[in-house]
């Protein structure tokens, strides 16, 4: 994030003086934004750079313990340079949050520079995860930079103290958010892929329960309880992998249209991303420790590789946007979006489905029977319908208000189902399209509209109630869709293996015993066990200290 | 387990000789079930136990690699004694999976006696949690150990090989595991009200957004968001408490009929206790989870205590029973249940309500107004229709396969809904039940009633789909419902901290930074990061080695 930022928010010389250094890594920079009481709310860091007209210089201070910048990984122990964000104050006037270079060690023996003090933050979750980041801490006790690493792409602040906004548009700001929420939702489909991977190979391997005669007992895969939690999670892995993929898609096409100075699909591509980095993180979250779970008491063994992904995960629910922020600055701008409905403005992009709003709002569902639930417009138009009525509520009992914010607070834990229906609509709708496509490879498109109903009709499932409520689908067909359902669940069984497969993770790359790919799991379990120190002695250390003087009576003598 | 199992399953005069050893600790002994290839499914497991009436022993022995013992907590590296389970056979025949007292290790030296083998499984999820428990692996290979060392209460080896039923009732094993899934059910409120406990002291003192005219930032427990997940988290850890003590009840009732040799209310008690362990192990897991997000970016520092809380309890959801299976039991006692309905046997306990059947499968919710959703009896008919309405549209479905065990596999996933909404109905019902005594203290029964409409109706929200498309409640009444949820949380806002004070922890039990009794969290972050060894120096460990070489361009002396 320190290159990226120097790249968004520096002027072309100051890229050319600090990129060169970062990326030779002559220095090593960290991002230092949030402050140990302030997150999400970047507008209220507390940390300050005041102009010093006499010398030329910014002072950066932390005024108050709560402004001590917290969490930025790598400025612990290892980072030279910071791009530390802080208000900037010229003239005794606060201009709002910019980011300066400031070093933070020498260059010479790694020593902090005076005026800084710098540490790592402790022991995070997990025994490995972000243990092995050095997230730090940092407080500055008046420390001087010079006028030019304050980064002025967008706003100056002359020799003489004026502060002269650049003609350089802010909105580019949101291009990079776009890019980086963009690569969150590629991981994210890359971390539960890794988990339902493990899971989805140790269940042909697990066996329990309905031996016959004698014979092996039932692979745990064929389990309809299994299945049910199981194949969804495997549909998300690819759903969330071509949602991921048209988001490269959008990120190219904004970056363009920014270039030519054309805003206009700027807010809509911001919501989106904004949205499906919350569901998709979420989601991925949840599932890699459902995973964990399907895998029984072994998935709890560190060997299964699981607790180390789940640890290492769950921060992108948090990070870059906590997902609730995230899902209410969605339900804004659908609320907005939906304000404008007949105005004469058209929704654009994943909120084009509005324009439909009349039809969709009085529309019902025509499934009759269960192979209705495998067309992708019926689903299509029920998720339309779901996600608008929900939103079109949303607005109408914002409408009860006389003051929008107070109602928009009170309403929010609806708004922000709202916004996750719209989100979820997102998905289905990218996965439908890619089918549209052509795809290589024999019978792959098949096992991908199988994959692609599996998810549409687990979501139909899950959020029953908001299909309902709205109307959009009777109880009758609601039940059709779980009969679909359950029927889709035998025909990913004899593929389930291939398609996990398919995502071509070597066994050094998943690092899971549970997911090797050979299937040969407990022999291997057995030899990974002995590793562990424990069992380089057969009588444990301690014992004399403490277990033999318990055995003995002789509890005088024992360190307990 | 050791203990209990002796207790539970050995002759009157085997408790005498080995009770009072483990008692005073001159032997440790552990409950060896669990094997690497067998969990769930205890009578498959493939230790055996061969009679050799020649020297009047059993012969045990590990056949496979699968056969290792796998789990059994404390086994690894103190246990000199357990109790493992395995199938006796006599005279080459097979009579199912028995204890038998085994000893490990020699009592001088602790050496692991010949032809056992023994370790530890290796890490675990977490960095603290059961990493420090030796969860064990054991094999035997043909260990000797004298007759009168099978546990015999209910079936006896005599000298000459007989194998004699005694006439102790088999049932009375599920009176124990009545009791140890009672104490988890008391557990789950436990750990789920420390995590409460700690993410709303937390989410009382953070602030973000919502400065006006630069005063200090809202508190995040006054969002709508944050209270609408965190206050039926408050909800639950009551509710738990209340069906735990009820729970003990049961306990305490069925053994006092056990002793009067009645076993009419143990299937029920069984079923009861086993939904009650799956349903709030579950909710439980999930619960510190979404405390420790909703503490944001710190929750997930180790001094928040949520990690730990959360990789320590999280096996609960897996042992003592998984909780899936354990909800496929309940529903398959729904299942029979619902079939006697009408012949005369009348429901008991827990079903009770399916003996008015007729009324609960065509009655209509009388909810008009958002008040009426306060009221326990329209409350407990909603959830009591719900419940029923699920078990018997299952039990229709069953009714359309010719083979039913065929049938209860297909449909499994839809029993497990039905069992999860029967044991729900539990849990609101034994709330409302405690609310109907006396309860002390000014004004506490009052928050309790709030806290318990809480439960109720975020359940109700959650659910909404089951309700709706059971008819038990109209889309109308679901919107009037979630109304009443919303205006509760305002109501549960001002004595939110004072229902989790109400808890009496200590700060040294919570282990929370976040979650102080003083709230002085931040000072104590910055203290507890300092303490991290990683800042024992200012310039890192490696600094020469890794870090210097990179920044000189020295990258051949570097040891990356």
């Amino acid at each position: 994030m320190f290159i990226p930022a120097i790249k968004g928010q520096g002027t072309e010389e100051q890229q050319q003086k600090w990129l060169p250094l970062a990326y030779k890594m002559q220095i090593i920079g960290c991002y230092a934004q949030t402050e140990l009481g302030h997150g999400s709310n970047v507008q209220g860091l507390e940390t300050t750079a005041t102009f010093d007209p006499q010398t030329d210089e910014f002072i950066v201070d932390s005024p108050t313990l709560t402004s001590s910048k917290w969490w930025p990984g790598g400025l612990g122990k290892v980072s030279t340079h910071a791009v530390a964000y802080a208000r900037l104050i010229v003239k005794g006037q606060d201009h709002g949050v910019h980011g300066f270079i400031v070093q933070l060690r020498s260059l010479d023996d790694h020593m902090p520079l005076p005026g800084i003090t710098v540490g790592d933050i402790g022991m995070k979750f997990g025994s490995g995860a972000y243990n092995s980041m050095d997230n730090g801490l940092l407080r500055f006790d008046h420390v001087r930079i010079p006028r030019d690493q304050m980064l002025m792409r967008v706003l100056q602040v002359t020799r003489e103290g004026k502060v002269v906004q650049s003609n350089v548009p802010r909105q580019l700001i949101y291009g990079t958010m776009v890019y980086v929420r963009q690569t969150i939702v590629a991981d994210a489909s890359c971390a539960l892929s890794r988990a339902v991977c493990i899971a989805t190979r140790y269940s042909a391997v697990r066996r329990q329960f309905g031996s016959q005669n004698g014979g092996p007992e039932t692979q745990v895969i064929d389990y309809k309880t299994q299945q049910s939690r199981l194949f969804p999670l495997l549909a998300s892995a690819y759903a969330f992998r071509f949602v991921g993929e048209w988001l490269k898609w959008l990120y190219t096409d904004v970056t363009q249209r920014l270039q030519a100075n054309d805003f206009s699909t700027l807010p809509e591509a911001h919501a989106c991303t904004a949205g499906l980095k919350s569901l998709t993180t979420s989601a991925t979250a949840d599932a890699i420790e459902e995973c964990r779970k399907l895998c029984g008491g072994h998935g709890y063994l560190s060997s299964s590789g699981l607790p180390e992904l789940f640890a290492v995960y769950i921060p992108a629910c948090t990070y870059e946007g906590d997902n609730t922020v995230l899902l209410l600055q969605v339900a804004r701008f659908l609320m907005k979006t939906v304000s404008q409905l007949g105005s004469g403005k058209q929704p654009v992009g994943s909120t084009a489905y509005m324009s439909r709003a009349e039809h969709l709002m009085q529309c019902r569902c025509s499934a009759q029977r269960v192979e209705d639930w495998l067309k992708p417009n019926v689903v299509l138009e029920a998720f339309e319908a779901r996600a608008l009525r929900m939103s079109v509520a949303c607005a109408q009992n914002l409408g009860k208000f006389s003051n929008p914010e107070e109602g928009f607070a009170e309403l929010s834990a609806d708004l922000v189902e709202a916004a996750t229906a719209h989100c979820q609509l997102i998905v289905v709708s990218k996965f439908i399209e890619k089918l549209q496509q052509d795809i290589p490879g024999k019978g792959v498109k098949q096992q991908l509209q199988t994959l692609c109903s599996v998810y549409v009709l687990h979501l139909l499932h899950k959020h029953q109630g908001d299909f309902l409520s709205t109307g959009c689908v009777t109880p009758k067909q609601a039940a059709l869709a779980n009969e679909q359902l359950r029927s889709l669940y035998s025909q990913v069984r004899p593929n389930a293996i291939a398609l996990v497969d398919a995502f071509n993770y070597t066994d050094h790359y998943l690092g899971s015993v549970l997911g090797r790919y050979d299937g040969n799991v407990y022999p291997k379990l057995y030899e990974e066990a002995w590793k562990d120190p424990l069992n380089d002695s057969v009588v444990p250390d301690g014992y004399h200290e403490y277990i033999r003087p318990v055995l003995k009576q002789q509890l005088r003598n024992a360190r307990l």
